[in-house]
């Protein structure tokens, strides 16, 4: 197994839940070698979501999502909202987590969340939409996220 | 740079007729090596299309579009028809062909071919479609078909 260095022509990166989580989160969480070094490490809560676009691509091709590794704030830990904050706005959740399986077993969950631009509780909601993965088996895994 | 033995999870072969033709074909026909050996060699002529979706296979993801290189046939160097018969069928060329850029430059041609079951010209026309490209740089270049 070598690790790769770029992405092989024709090659489109569109992961399963089941992928992100059971590959390349677990992978990221222990430490180990990724194959190809294709999701990058962002301090989520230090830029926007539109700077993502030139952090987080893929190759040359034409990209509507953006996949990264970030550090969960430790700051408020008992909060959500406050710390998913950036210098314009806010990440706030929405929905029912998603459970995501690998044949029966449970390996993690999916948040969805919301960009909205301004302070809480008077934001403006954008159309930025994040998918943040946990693992179900280690409670304090390194979430990832994709937008 | 290195040659890749699988795909990295989370990667759909998906190219385009400009990767297809641009690197593949062009790469395949000039004995030049491919970074990951995705796209088979097999004799077109010797297998049926229900048989590719086994000897094209590509990691484990859900295909219904398979990718080879094929020799053409040499036998009939004049006829279209006759030299593109299986043992079960044979494949007939439809509509025009498509031209296939690189920028502004003309790099290739598309040609796409249906299968019928039997003989011509009372063969029955099936779902299977074959697309064939060539390099236009290249009159003899070996064709690269995905079906």
């Amino acid at each position: 197994m070598e690790t790769f260095s770029h992405v092989p022509p024709g090659f489109r990166f569109h992961p399963t839940d089941e992928e992100l989580v059971d590959y390349y989160l677990r992978k990221k969480v222990t430490s180990r070698r990724i194959d190809l070094d294709v999701i990058k490490d962002v301090d989520l809560y230090k830029i926007e979501p539109w700077d993502l676009q030139e952090l987080c691509r893929i190759g040359t091709e034409e990209q509507n999502e953006w996949y990264f590794f970030s550090h969960k704030d430790k700051k408020y830990p008992t909060g959500t909202r406050t710390n998913r904050a950036t210098a314009a706005g806010f990440w706030k959740a929405t929905g029912r987590d998603k459970a995501i399986y690998s044949k029966h077993d449970l390996i993690g969950m999916r948040k969805t969340l919301v960009f909205y631009k301004g302070r809480a509780p008077n934001g403006q909601k954008s159309d930025w939409i994040m998918h943040e993965y946990r693992l179900e088996t280690d409670e304090n895994g390194t979430p990832q996220a994709r937008i």
